[in-house]
Formats: C-alpha cells, structure tokens, sequence
C-alpha cells in the first residue's frame, strides 16, 4: 500500500514535469499574437468612442481624418482645428478634458501594441528566424497561430500554408462551386504580394508559401540559416 | 436670384445653430457611460490574455482568483507566490517582462475607469441630481441611454423604467407565455434590490422605478432637489 503511494507520488512529479516542459517558444508566440490583435481590438473600440464623443465637439474633423491612429495623433496635436462654421457644440474646458485623457489613452494603447510587437519580433527572430526572414515575423507568427504550431505548420502542404486565413473563402468554394477557390490566406498582407500585379498575386502568394514551407521545416529542425538565401529566391521568381 | 442665395445661406447658419444646440447634458451623459462599457469590455478582453499568458508561467494562482481586477493587482504586488509543485513553465525575466507589462496596462486601464466615473458622477449630479439620488449615478446613466433621452425617461410609464435593460426577458415573456416575466432589468443591480430578501426584490423595483420615474420628470422640468425625500420613501416602504 505504501509502495501504490509512492507510484503516485511519482507519477503526478513526472506528469507536472511534462506540463511544465510542455510550454515550447511556439506556444508563446501564438500567446503574444493573440494578444496583439486584441489590442488592436481594444484600440478600435475606444477610437469608435472617441470618434462619437469628439464628433459632438467638431463632428467635420472626424469625417476627414479615416484612419484612427492619425485621428487620434492630430488630435493629440491640437492640429484638429475647428472651423468657424463648425456644426459642432461649444463645449467647456472640462467637458473636453475626458475627450482629451481618451485620446491619450489610445494613443498609449497604440504605443503599447508596438512594444509588444518588438518584443514578439525578438522571440521570432531567436526561434524561427527563417520564417522572419521570409514571411516577416508578424504574418509567421500569425501563420504559426492558424496552424496551431510550429510542428504542425511544418509538415503541412505549402498549398495548405498559401490559403492559411481563408478557411471560410476555401469552404464556400468546396461546398458551392460557383464561388472562386480563394489564392491566398492571409499571405494577402505581405509586401510582395501586395506590390505584385493583380493577376499575379495567386502566383506570388504560391511562390511565398512554398519558401515559407521550406522555412517553418528548417526552424522546426533547428536546421542552418538560410531565410535570405530563401527569400531572394522568391524575389528572382517574381521578376 | 440673389435674395434666394441670402436665404440659402441664412437657413444653413440656422440649421447649423440648431444641430450646435442639440448637444444637451443628456447626450454627453450617454457618451461617456457608452465609454465606460466599453472600458470594461477593454479591460476584460485584456485579462483574458493575460490569465492565459500569465497561466504558462504559474496556472495555480490564476485559478485561485476569480476577480479580473483583484488578479491583476496581486500580481503587480508580486503576492502572487509560485508553489514549489507548480506545473508553470519556468520563463526567464525577459519572457516574464511583457507579462507584467500587461498586467500593468490593465490595472491602468482601471484606473481610468474609475477616473471616467468621476467625471460621469460630476456631470450626472449637476444635470439630473434627483435620479442620481435615487438610482445612483451609474444606474440612472445607464437608464437614460437605455430610454434614449432624459426627456424619453421622463415621460414613460414607471412600470417600463422598471424594465429597462429587461427587454430581450420581456419580449420572450410575451411571445412565449410560458416564460415568466421579468420583474426588473438593470434595477437589479440597485442596492436596495440587492439586499431586499429574494421574493420582495420585485417589489422593491417597483417602488424604486415609481421614484425613479417621479426624480425623472423633476430633472427634466429642472425643479427643485427632493431626491433625499424621495429615496427615504423607497427606504420607508421597503423596511
């Protein structure tokens, strides 16, 4: 009987080790991605306030300025000046001040976002630097996120690794065939998608997930460096 | 042709006055509880992260505290003391940093909560002191949004004040007859409804509704402070 208790006591050490080892680079990435694009939320969120509430101040700036970031820097700025005929209320010095601590509050929040993403680029860098190099660190760690990890973004088919993000689009088409297969995933915000001419962007996205493929296998192996060597190949491709 | 251009432009200056003087307390009081909402959203979706970030590193502690705001606090006072047995992975002080980043962003955004909460109670004292009275400031924000106006506040039945926020429980109350109807909406979170004993809490929204609506319509008409009085009558009945 004491032996039984003894095993046990064993047994729960050595499955706590496991869990304890359980938590791999790739597993915080996902964790630090996550909570980059909720902070993008959260930011999109106090801007759509900001927007409204300032909008009863000077609703003809707002309509302006599209961008949130840039809407709450100029504010910020004191470059958001009202005009004479503004249709906007006058309020008091201390009806703007909230408006103001919110706009600052936001803005902290962007500044926030891009620390974290430093930080995220740095663990990127350190263990999956060919993925960086060739997908950039956010949409590797993004692409990381989709596939669930590192290990199962590796020994997936590049085709897979091309429309990773568009599951929704890629379903519609298998169950309706009327609507298009999608060409890419979120593949779509890399820059040399992006600057490729629109009828070759399906080519360019294919290209990229094939090297990005080869890049997840090599940082999975902990193999040698050879994202640049990787990504010129891309590039020489899309000439 | 001239004289039509002069009109023209006369009745844009006056629309524009009209649209400038539309801004009234009211409106501004739902901005900000809107914003205050949202503050707490914000600083949900952050905890969220950071329980499941900070949950790699010591899962113990995370689910011993089940308040976001009490959690984030006893970690940035460092109480938040790893067990030997721990199954948290050991992360170095460089993974550990944009952790407690987090967590300090959080507890940031608390604070501006509360500091937004001041400024509502500021505004909803000065315009509508005999709901603030009775209701509470949070409560009667929230009851006005919820009509829409001070005036729509004003003017409804007291027997719909005490369902506001209750609609989506009374609706499926009068589609389905099978369902009970609700007995109060946000009014739940009252004081006086919270301590009353579990059978006299629709009684007790009752009566507070009936006053609430009464502080309503003296807000509205700018009369005279009797919120006090009319509170010590809630407090009367209910004793």
């Amino acid at each position: 009987m004491e032996n039984l208790e003894k095993i046990r006591q064993y047994l729960i050490k050595e499955t706590k080790k496991k869990v304890k080892d359980s938590v791999t680079d790739d597993i915080l990435i996902i964790q630090v991605i996550t909570h980059i694009d909720d902070l993008i939320k959260v930011a999109n969120v106090m801007s759509k306030d900001l927007r409204e509430w300032y909008g009863y101040y000077n609703p003809e700036f707002s309509r302006e300025i599209k961008e949130h970031e840039e809407f709450v820097k100029l504010i910020l700025e004191k470059k958001d000046k009202k005009t004479k005929e503004s249709m906007g209320a006058d309020l008091s010095k201390d009806e703007l001040e909230p408006i103001m601590e919110l706009a600052k509050k936001i803005n902290e929040t962007y500044k926030f976002k891009k620390k974290q993403e430093d930080y995220l680029e740095q663990i990127m860098k350190k263990s999956c630097p060919n993925i960086s190099t060739v997908a950039g660190f956010l949409i590797g760690a993004k692409l990381i996120k989709i596939a669930g990890s590192l290990r199962r973004l590796a020994i997936m088919p590049s085709s897979t690794v091309q429309l990773l993000g568009a599951e929704e689009a890629l379903f519609r088409h298998i169950k309706n065939k009327n609507s298009r297969c999608p060409k890419y995933g979120i593949l779509h915000s890399h820059n040399l998608v992006m600057k490729a001419k629109k009828d070759e962007q399906g080519k360019a996205a294919r290209i990229l997930a094939g090297k990005i493929s080869i890049a997840a296998k090599v940082d999975y192996m902990k193999g040698k460096f050879v994202g640049d060597k990787l990504l010129k190949e891309v590039e020489g491709k899309l000439r």
